[in-house]
């Protein structure tokens, strides 16, 4: 089956762009390619030493993607928090300073306000010179819209001129590119550059995006370019899927500071070939990920995680009803989320809209601006935003989320019991129901911008909201009502009772999980967030609630529907082929179709064969012993047939239109003076997949997905049949699912 | 290919013992199962909770072998901390107390004497009424070596008895199982109390032994048993399988107290095939079983996990050379381990020695308990003793080990600065040097004896006391040579520079990562213990050194090691196959034998095929068009032929010795006085699996594993061939690895 990797041809075993690899071949071509490389190591040192390096260069590749993407978010997370904070202004002491970086080298700073420090100017500090008044608040508020719109521009110009594919999360991209598509530059380095520097101006510009997805996309672009300096993953598109998983765990790792939820995060949503293996190697890399992340330290606090929590009092049994309220609220966001962007991004694909990507974003980002800067908590970055909420009132936190009554007026520590609301948590209140509302809205028309935009984090910041809200509610509930008796058991007066940052967390689990339909990873990923055991249960509690909520409403997870909407060819490897359809059912040529295009071992001219090529379009034809008998032998791609013809008129003597092509073993003698023969068994598949005519569907889907087919032969009593390609699953899935069969776009 | 299903005849579709299931036939089955009543459902109320219930049956399961699997770990465990201590005394304010229980309730205990109050009598307090000079402490020898016998002899005579199965850790054939393969009784009710009851016996008697791998055997009896009250489960082996996998992961849950690290444990060791739906399900049933054994609190103090530790000091780079040093001799011992046990167990099956093993559990108890009692470090369970290895020593220890020299001199509370070693320091050294030793011959010989015994507790104290051995040894290199190079950038003096207890619990890693070769449920399990992310690369790096360092001196894990010397029929999804044979070389019948059996669509009499069936021992037969095309029509198994044709000669009338088979869709107009004809179309299964003959055994492989095949047929040009089983797969590999093929046993 693969003599020809011994007598390669240039371009035979190659792919066309947007079209689905044969994980069956490139396997064996890398099965074949080790067994090489073992046989020759007996023979010298040399080859011994290059049978060694071959083996472990799998690990070296994960190290160096570990320290890459590392150093990468690194930059990124430095770069956006500067950026951001020029939006309000400039440190005197050095500009290249962020907000907080100026006051730590200010003398002048006390401890309560650690924020403000004669170095940092606010841009109305340094055009008006004063930081008060009216008019001052309309410089800043000026300022603040134009760097906005500023970065806003930049990113969305620097993404439509130079890579078009740096737009957007990249991860259903990233599904589809591991299931086995082609698409070529997707994880190019232009699009790394690009996309890590339109990542920094978009974060920045202050829109409703994460940079958690497209990190992973930027790590899976340094997993690919890596590749090229390992023949071993630069020939062999499954091999380089399987690094690309482990890249897309690297990322996930240094996204959150998770590296276990990074692994299982690249299993559960990403991954669809993710043998053992690949499994330690993505951990490898996910480990040396982060900590390439930690020794940069870009949070300046040691820490590797992105929001560090620590809770101290335990939660009750009766919590768990809040909690599951937060699951359901989280998978009503989530179907309601996936519903209107998707309907939005429609819009936007099939009408006039999308010929304005830089209008648009500018208008999104003026909108978004304008309304997030009088209230603290849109102005405030989205994951400093989250920090806040998940953070449990201390005895010397200053944020207004913290200001209740008799705060000092404590014995214990910092151990704070349950205490009335003051008027700043009051106040916070109001302001976290608009932040609500508006991250709500606003979210929906900014994923799927052409800008890079991650879903995670606006995510995670409408269900933090919302928990903190039903976790202040509860806690004010408990205090003044200590004595109803869903309380009175547990919850005495003065007890601590409460936590509203464990609901905030709970609330942001729940709604990510609706919107991706995670469970295990998400949970792993909190868990790792926390570092505590305790609050598993809760948060799986509404992480399954959420998904079961989400599922009820809409089978698919926001990936998943946007991959459905760009029409690329993912066979979903979760969801279960549920009908008592049968391959005949599926197979081409349909019943009144005109009979298979095939191709005989012995009988078939160069000429015939050029013309079926030219008056057909599919990508491979079978081969039979003869077209009465119709009995298969093996099967031929139309790309390695074409280079193979035009190769042998090229090279080999004496190939005109009439002679005669054989896929047999031995051609037979021929009698003189008739043209030479053209042998072409080292191109033919000669362990081609078939099934017969009355193979339940399910289990055809099943074999394509385990095993990663692109065709697969049918056959009734032993005579060859039909064809059923990839696509074609794809479109009867879609057409038993009562969708548009038509929308699986490629090949 | 199902419609059987309809119709059923008892007995069709299911399995003999000691054989393989057919994974696509049994997933087939649940689908149908499923599509018939999702349809039902539309057409009453009744129907649709019946549908509702349907679905959720598989979340309830996993509660119920949470609950029970949980209750379970933790009777055994209090069983077994009680009857340990029964060795050495019994408690005079209760006989149920043990020895810690018993001092609790006790007026008269100081704090610095935990261990000994008025109450708890040693037995020569009770015999000879004192506990001071040689004969008392020979009364107390002598009563420690005798329960220890009597605890063992119980154990080996019910397993003996009742519950032959009930023997091993159970691990390698619970993996065999989870694989396709049919052991009844394995995981049945009389293995599940036998199994519990000898468990807590054997750890009782003070052998080498842990009872973590055979507490996951439990829980998947639990979960068979459970299977038996849901018809989803109880009739369909694959779906069975799932739930044994969950099973597993909550095994390891209550074993170690690490939820996560169970599901991974599960899905990296034991889990054949493992869906992402059985991950949630999984992740469910460990979180459960883990907060079951948490309300149980057998260890009396709110932790969940078994070895609770927490360090104070990080670790620093430079230490990951002895952390590596670990992972060598953890490889190094799991290989020498897997050699020397696996070489023993066949003297074992193949000599005399097999037919006493009541004599030779006896003979070892009685070693091991003479041996241990006067080693303080032996005699204590081995639990114990890991966890005081892993202890990291705090100012109020009163621990030998922590017997350091200016123990109460120091002035930064619990953070303690290297000190020098004192008289106990050295003598624990000595002590558990010598430990080391007898630790590593008796496991030895123990593990594989006909009594319930697990291996992750001895590998880890192996692991243990050698990290600490050099823990301790690199912690005074490091008082006394502070100025070295090597320290003198990170190690002032006076400083807490190295954590013995880490060295402990890297070295603990390591061995079992020698003898499992687990990797990254290992770190997790280990990680969840400590509950610091801090500590992953020193774990992982042992963890990889050692699987390296083992899989270089032998690629077969334990447990595999096991499955190959007892010969049952698992194919290695971890391993690739990595020779250039084709399906021709592997298919029966061979070059010279007789043509491959098959049986006529429609010319064969009830006697021709009964005459093959006497004649022939395949469990199944390909059907063919005629035997002169050798065109596929499908294939029938000989059990349900069997089955069959006894109902049909049964029930219907006329079916005599002449009567012909058709197993086509319609049988022709038969001449008068011709006896009726049999139809068997039904139990045809119409859409076999086929390769063709040059078929890369490369992918053959692939195709077994993956789709869990029974048989594949091998066709060439279109005509039938032969037949691959699994049996012939598996006898293959062993050949191609120069390994007896006669060694599996079963089909």
């Amino acid at each position: 089956m693969m003599d020809f990797l011994e007598e390669p041809i240039p371009g035979v075993g190659t792919y066309d762009d947007f079209n689905t690899i044969d994980w069956v071949r490139e396997k064996s071509r890398d099965r074949d390619r080790h067994r090489e490389i073992t046989n020759k190591s007996k023979e010298s040192t040399w080859a011994l030493i290059h049978s060694v390096s071959d083996a472990f260069s799998g690990w070296l590749l994960m190290l160096l993607i570990g320290l890459l993407s590392g150093s990468l978010a690194g930059l990124i997370d430095i770069s956006a928090h500067w950026m951001t904070d020029l939006k309000e202004g400039i440190c005197k002491g050095g500009f290249w300073f962020n907000h907080e970086h100026c006051c730590w080298n200010s003398d002048h700073v006390t401890f309560e306000d650690r924020d403000k420090c004669p170095e940092w100017n606010s841009w109305s500090q340094l055009i008006i010179s004063t930081d008060e008044g009216a008019f001052a608040y309309i410089v800043n508020y000026f300022m603040y819209v134009l760097w906005a719109l500023l970065f806003a521009f930049l990113a969305v110009s620097l993404v439509k001129v130079f890579a078009p594919y740096a737009c957007g999360s990249g991860i259903p991209e990233i599904k589809t590119i591991l299931s086995g598509f082609i698409i070529r530059g997707y994880l190019g380095k232009w699009t790394l550059i690009i996309k890590t520097i339109t990542l920094v101006l978009a974060v920045s510009s202050g829109l409703s995006l994460g940079k958690e997805g497209p990190l992973v996309h930027v790590a899976c672009c340094c997993g690919n370019i890596l590749c090229h300096c390992f023949n071993k993953y630069r020939k062999n598109e499954a091999k380089r899927r399987e690094v690309l998983s482990a890249a897309a765990a690297a990322g996930v790792s240094v996204a959150f500071g998770a590296p276990i939820g990074g692994v299982l995060f690249s299993l559960e949503e990403v991954s669809y070939y993710f043998p053992l293996k690949t499994l330690w190697r993505s951990f490898f890399a996910a480990l040396v990920a982060a900590f390439t992340l930690r020794s940069i330290n870009p949070f300046g606090n040691s820490r590797l995680v992105l929001f560090y929590v620590e809770f101290h009092t335990p939660w009750h049994l009766f919590e768990l009803v809040p909690f599951i309220l937060l699951g359901i609220f989280g998978g009503l966001w989530g179907a309601l989320f996936i519903r209107t962007n998707i309907a939005w991004c429609r819009k936007r694909k099939t009408t006039q809209l999308g010929k304005y990507p830089v209008i648009e974003v500018l208008i999104v980002t003026a909108i978004t601006a304008i309304l997030a800067f009088p209230n603290e908590y849109t102005r405030m970055s989205t994951s400093e935003l989250i920090s806040e909420l998940f953070n449990d009132c201390g005895l010397l936190d200053s944020s207004k989320l913290c200001d209740y009554e008799n705060r000092f007026n404590t014995s214990k520590g910092s151990d704070l019991p349950d205490r009335p609301a003051g008027l700043g948590v009051y106040t916070a209140m109001w302001q976290l129901a608009l932040t609500l509302i508006l991250k709500i809205v606003i979210t929906i028309f900014t994923f799927g911008m052409k800008i890079p935009s991650g879903l995670f984090i606006p995510s995670m910041a409408v269900g933090a909201i919302a928990g903190r809200l039903l976790g202040v509610g509860m806690e004010q509930l408990a205090y003044y009502h200590h004595d109803w008796a869903i309380f009175n058991s547990w919850c005495s007066q003065g007890a601590d009772c409460i936590t509203p940052g464990l609901y905030a967390m709970v609330g942001a689990a729940a709604c990510l999980g609706g919107v991706t339909r995670m469970t295990v990873s998400l949970v792993v990923i909190m868990f790792e967030l926390t570092g505590g055991l305790e609050y598993i249960v809760p948060l799986m509690a509404a992480a399954m609630t959420s998904k079961w909520v989400a599922d009820a409403l809409g089978r698919e997870g926001i990936y998943d529907a946007h991959i459905r909407l760009n029409g690329y060819p993912f066979l979903e490897a979760k969801e279960e082929f549920a009908h008592k359809t049968l391959a005949m059912d599926v197979m081409k040529p349909r019943r009144n179709d005109p009979l298979l295009t095939v191709l005989t071992q012995d009988s078939m001219t160069v000429e015939d064969v050029e013309t079926i090529i030219n008056e057909t379009t599919y990508s491979g034809f079978p081969v039979v012993v003869s077209r009465e008998s119709q009995r298969l032998v093996g099967f031929v791609l139309r790309r390695d047939l074409i280079i193979s013809i035009e190769n042998a008129r090229k090279k080999q003597d004496g190939i005109v239109s009439t002679s005669i092509i054989y896929f047999t073993e031995h051609s037979p003698p021929m009698p003189p003076y008739t043209p030479p023969t053209l042998k072409l068994r080292n191109i033919l598949d000669l362990s081609p997949f078939t099934v017969t005519d009355l193979t339940p569907m399910e289990i055809v889907v099943d074999i394509f997905r385990k095993l990663g087919l692109r065709q697969c032969l049918v056959t009734h009593n032993g005579r060859l049949l039909g064809i059923i390609t990839k696509k074609d699953v794809l479109k009867h899935i879609a057409q038993m699912a009562n969708q548009d069969p038509d929308s699986i776009l490629f090949n």
